[in-house]
């Protein structure tokens, strides 16, 4: 019997996580949820959110695509109460605040909730517990050359602000230190951060650059460079998202490397997102994170690895 | 509370999994276990393998050192019936039958075991299963180049051997097209095997030869090259047990590449070995691979890599 999938948000997660699901013989979409008036090309029926309770005992399964500054933290709690969910929390400092509060309403509605399944939080979650694990040395983690969805996200939510893109870039010196040495790296000094912003009105300019540089967990203490640009170049942009990551792990004698590259950071997600929820019909209620989740969950073809 | 730990077999992994165990202060080594009359550098108290029931109750887990090929079917097996135990066994083709036998075993005695727990089979199989079930692609495995444990010990087993060494050398031209396109590559055709071997006898090397080539799982049917040495040049080349791999999935849009590279491959052994132990007070009798384990259970400190 196929999963039956519902999709909550129609943005780029949204639209990719759609394409995945017809692609694969394995799940069957029901609807998408969305707080917008959206079509879809692949004539998946489109909900408005509010009738999502309309889908109680018609759906398995909701892939939660918000974004994780505003929408996931209430909507995946939300969601939770009437139905298993997944989603890709990704502001660090949070999941910790955001999984306690998931795992309540879970178990006390007799439902699963996979959370901050995406590459980062996620994939790179348990390659940085194996690294840190198994090695007794350092492990770094870098993201890109590539679009982070969060940060362009986070950047797109300040007022005043039509369009952005951030692509995170990480400096080839440190790369290279990580790989070489078991050497302490600090967090804010690995990437540079590049901001193209398109903004409404030229005076508000000086304000949002202020803005972005204080953003917390996002920007603040970070190196950022912004670029303010037209909102017709931006969407020339978005229309790329490709992006990359490493984590590295090192002690005196031994060297763990892990590295992902992808022409599509929203397709990418959506792929691992789409592996995952294979375990949900496997585990009792409650929340979990990839690390809480045996790993032959996802495939159940998973003796053929051995 | 320190976990009690035992090792089985005092070859390259056993004295690998001492000295690992002394340089952490995680845990506590009771005793070593061995059929041979050996001494430890380390004082470690050395018992004869005929005398290890007496340890009854005396030990949380005893660490399956021994080769595959001989010993750890029927060891890990017998130890089992009394001990928790963890093994490598890397028989790929014969894990499910020694799986469901240790099964049935801890079951029965109220017993964990975790088998297959190297880095290949092992850290090597989630890599596998990640990549498989994220990508809808090819995964491909390279060993290399470095010494192989498991090979260079069916080699020693063989009548007439008096030492041998084996390196695993990846065909870099192979490494390269696995990289870049979704494409299927022969398993037996990705590998060099150089073999080099010590005899007793002028007059068996031929026979060696052959015994060698169509030894099945190891070199049957494999790109093998065979070089007589003298026991003392071994014996020089063994003093280096470097040792690499890489784990390749790739699909139209996405890659993923896990390498790790090692100065000792005992050394990396034994440290996955002592990161998966941490797991076997969180779970239930039975048996267990890596992919059954929710990664969590190996470190308290978990929440810090999400």
């Amino acid at each position: 019997m196929k999963l039956k999938i519902g999709i909550v948000g129609y943005g780029n997660l949204g639209h990719a996580v759609e394409k995945e699901i017809y692609s694969s013989d394995k799940y069957k979409l029901i609807a998408i949820f969305s707080r917008r008036n959206v079509k879809s090309k692949f004539l998946t029926p489109i909900k408005n959110y509010s009738k999502i309770n309309d889908y109680i005992g018609k759906i398995d399964i909701m892939i939660m695509c918000g974004g994780s500054k505003n929408d996931l933290m209430w909507q995946s709690a939300e969601v939770l109460q009437n139905f298993n969910i997944i989603d890709t929390f990704d502001t660090h400092e949070l999941i910790s605040k955001h999984a306690s509060n998931l795992d309540k309403i879970a178990k006390s509605n007799n439902h699963v909730a996979i959370y901050s399944c995406g590459w980062d939080p996620g994939l790179f979650s348990l390659y940085k517990l194996l690294g840190n694990t198994i090695l007794q040395g350092k492990t770094n983690v870098f993201w890109g050359k590539g679009v982070s969805q969060g940060h362009s996200d986070a950047l797109r939510q300040i007022p005043g602000v039509l369009d952005a893109i951030q692509y995170t870039v990480p400096d080839p010196k440190i790369v290279k230190l990580a790989t070489s040495k078991n050497y302490n790296i600090a967090q804010n000094q690995k990437h540079l951060r590049l901001c193209y912003v398109a903004v409404d009105e030229e005076k508000t300019k000086e304000k949002i650059e202020k803005e972005i540089r204080n953003m917390p967990y996002y920007f603040k203490d970070q190196r950022v460079e912004i670029y303010f640009s037209s909102p017709k170049e931006i969407s020339k942009l978005k229309e790329k998202m490709y992006h990359a990551g490493k984590v590295i792990s090192i002690d005196e004698n031994n060297l763990i490397i892990n590295e992902v590259k992808m022409i599509s950071n929203p397709q990418f997600t959506a792929k691992i997102l789409l592996a995952f929820i294979n375990a949900i019909p496997k585990i009792k209620c409650g929340a979990y994170s990839i690390l809480d989740i045996p790993p032959s969950y996802i495939n159940k073809d998973y003796l053929s690895c051995l």
